[in-house]
């Protein structure tokens, strides 16, 4: 696999992150992850406009600015991954330096890293939707900063796996606020409501796509967070992300949820997207 | 310099972490910092012991468990510090595998990394006390691990910095919980208070060192969380962290505190530990 570094498409065998790289030491550094569906990126200016945010949060100043949507395209040629399916992740570190929590002073070149790879979307979780589990939120409070502190998620992804479920639907003071790498949505009597932004859930690429979607085809929507206690008055739950893009929460801590189908508000939501996805082909 | 990583005394300059380390890519793994004082290490088996439990509570496991102690002692060999004062730094990390939230499946092998590093410790911050500030504690609910997830604590210590302060005491739910890399103690009528036990603190060696010996030379206890309003009807405060020990807090958020000296309890409590650990020296 030929992967980025720093400058250089190289094998990624031949990548060597220093021990003293703050990523390894801190987690300080921010990444993010764009579909390519073949033949395009989707969304890769919202994802480019995510990580500039991202870096801007934690302070991290690029001294140069890489292309890197003519970086990601090089990669998909050097990868021969034209025509297939595959998920392009870009890390930013703040660099290599003495271990010290201060940021480095004088400043050091931030460590760029950015591979692809094939990915097989699932058929059977579009059609059937996904098991979850609820779990409490134990993360930072700036989780709408991309970082790549991720130990919580790791945490409630593989308590999910253990339980044979996709995802963990994460809680926090009662709320719903998102899921271990995904956004969480519920749909009551038409209105699709999810937690607003603040410093409890990323802002999602596929979700704000999905909010804009709803406006176009007359779905009311409702910024709000949903107490756990109102989980079973809902018709409807689903999560949003990069590489599932929209799934149907059809089991929710063991149990079917509704009768355990997609629901209806769902369907149609993901079939805009889709339609959304395909008129932006570039 | 000479490390070890993965078995192997070499170079730093030879340790290569791939972009697939999961320290790198998600903060999956844990460290320890401990002191050695140019004869001996302090507290190692406490700090082995808390290793061992981070590591527990992250279910990572060591299919060899490493002899930490003759290590760490071929590290000062390797790199000369007989007689001088140095860092000894640990970091374990879940290991390298394709990029996957849940755990590598089949399991792979941690990444073990060591090294050790001279240390000049500041005995102006012993004689005359830090300057810190305030801010809120933006980290995760398990704080009681060790793990590399630093970013919050890295943010905040940097603001410390650029306000000329050594460091950021932090506030959740409007109380002291501690502070970006140091356990906060305050002392008021005579008693000694410090957050209890909790995911919102991490189980410091010299902070239990510190209550053990207060016990010892009859100074009262109180494990509670200072509310950041009874600020100022506090008599002293002090940080306690492994590099710097016992610090006296001299100002707070831009002003003197108190009249700007150390407390006569934070330097009686001070002396006793320095006697306590040359008692320990082995």
């Amino acid at each position: 696999m030929i992967v980025y570094f720093n400058g250089h498409f190289i094998p990624k065998e031949k990548v060597s992150i220093s021990p003293d790289d703050r990523g390894f030491l801190f987690a300080d550094g921010i990444y993010e992850v764009v579909r390519w569906y073949g033949s395009y990126f989707f969304g890769f200016s919202e994802h480019m406009d995510r990580l500039k945010r991202s870096l801007n949060e934690i302070h991290i100043e690029l001294n140069e600015w890489p292309d890197f949507y003519s970086l990601a395209l090089e990669l998909v040629k050097e990868n021969e991954l034209e025509g297939r399916d595959a998920i392009l992740y870009i890390q930013i570190t703040r660099g290599v330096a003495k271990r010290n929590h201060g940021f480095p002073d004088p400043k050091v070149n931030p460590t760029v890293y950015a591979c692809i790879s094939e990915f097989q979307p699932s058929s059977e979780q579009k059609l059937i939707g996904i098991k979850t589990i609820t779990l409490p939120d134990e993360r930072w409070s700036r989780c709408d900063i991309k970082t790549v502190g991720l130990l919580p998620n790791i945490l409630a992804k593989q308590a999910a796996i253990e339980k044979g479920a996709y995802e963990a639907i994460l809680i926090r003071n009662g709320n719903i606020t998102e899921a271990a790498h995904s956004n969480v949505f519920a749909v009551r009597d038409g209105l699709v409501i999810t937690h607003p932004d603040s410093g409890f859930v990323l802002p999602g690429i596929v979700r704000k796509i999905s909010l804009e979607l709803c406006q176009k085809i007359g779905i009311p929507v409702e910024l709000n967070p949903i107490n756990s206690s109102e989980i079973e008055y809902m018709d409807e739950f689903f999560i949003t992300n990069t590489s599932g893009e929209i799934l149907a929460v059809t089991n929710l801590d063991g149990k079917s949820f509704r009768n355990g189908f997609p629901g209806e508000i769902t369907r149609k939501l993901s079939d805009a997207f889709i339609q959304y996805r395909e008129s932006r082909k570039s």
